[in-house]
């Protein structure tokens, strides 16, 4: 039995159930981890569920900044220093990674305040979360403005990669359920996943097979 | 053991290759089937594996379209009519999901092709699919250009919403499991969750907790 909310019933919503209701409307969501490090030298880390592809030719990722702290020193390192860090989640650290999104005095490192171990690699700027299966290294590209609700686009491009041998499949397909990465719904709920399926390219007429 | 990606050996990849690749790596994605109609009445269904949210106050989601077809009669119709509908993909219909990104005649409507029903309700313009268990009626705001690469974000808000009873809880979040809603990574792959947690508020100095 489904239940129906009118444009009218979810306006009249109190603030936070429909922060709650709306974020679960979207889906499940990649959960992952931004390293940053300012142009002193401190490093910053900080959870992010609105991280998405935006496409491979170039290799683009976008993701989304709210109008309000604390997610600010991120999108400042990243403007200043031009590199960031993404970081898969995985069943030993979201408790550490859904940490890094208390609001920290700026003179604290989320690094230091969740024992997540920064390593720095190959020259990269930015520092990778030690823990993390499948990590890689972004540079920034762009900065939109979304006027609508005052959030910001950023926008970047995947310079280097680092991911567990055994998920690599033949055709480029990363098995992220070998990396141990999770997903997760709304503002707080984290989820592994079970594979159903990988289903062939679709054609008109033509039946869709399973991928093995 | 991990493997090292340099931009190089990225850049060098196959074309196909890098698709799955860079695909993967944005972690698990929302997937879920756009609903739309034209002036004429024709109906369109195509899946999306780049939908998410941006915000509650307004309640505003919003998708990628890359730049080719077949996505581009869901593009026409909504920038044409103003209204589509989102839909959650479950197991039980993910096969027919996937089928429509083939890239049917225009004078095919993809729920005929697939099977899948058109549900018409509450005088919303757009169809929603009738098998889809977390339904949502949206109406087109604003169209944003991402020139680096081409494609377009259409952000849209959400007018009105259609979920299960039981899957609603008291915080206004939806626990989509209850729902059978599916997560997709890479370009094919489905998949189903198992939720490990639902975590408090993070502060700092103060241990989170599990919401139960």
């Amino acid at each position: 039995m489904k239940k129906y909310f009118s444009f009218e019933a979810i306006m009249n919503m109190k603030k936070q159930e429909r922060v709650h209701f709306i974020n679960s409307l979207g889906g499940f969501k990649s959960v992952s981890l931004l390293g940053t490090i300012n142009n002193q030298g401190q490093t910053n880390l900080a959870i992010f569920s609105s991280v998405f592809h935006i496409g491979a030719n170039p290799s683009l990722i976008a993701l989304i900044f709210r109008p309000s702290p604390p997610e600010r020193n991120t999108l400042r390192n990243i403007l200043d220093t031009g590199f960031y860090t993404i970081n898969h989640i995985n069943e030993n650290i979201y408790k550490q990674a859904h940490q890094t999104s208390a609001r920290y005095d700026s003179d604290i490192s989320e690094f230091d305040a969740t024992g997540l171990q920064p390593e720095f690699k190959n020259d990269f700027k930015a520092p990778f979360v030690a823990e993390s299966n499948v990590q890689f290294g972004v540079e920034f590209k762009e900065q939109i403005e979304i006027t609508i609700n005052n959030t910001i686009m950023i926008i970047g491009e995947i310079k280097e990669v680092y991911v567990p041998e055994n998920c690599l499949c033949v055709d480029g397909f990363l098995d992220l359920e070998k990396a141990n990465t999770l997903t997760c719904s709304g503002l707080d709920s984290y989820h592994k996943t079970v594979k159903i399926d990988r289903l062939s390219y679709a054609k008109p007429n033509k039946e869709i097979t399973s991928i093995t």
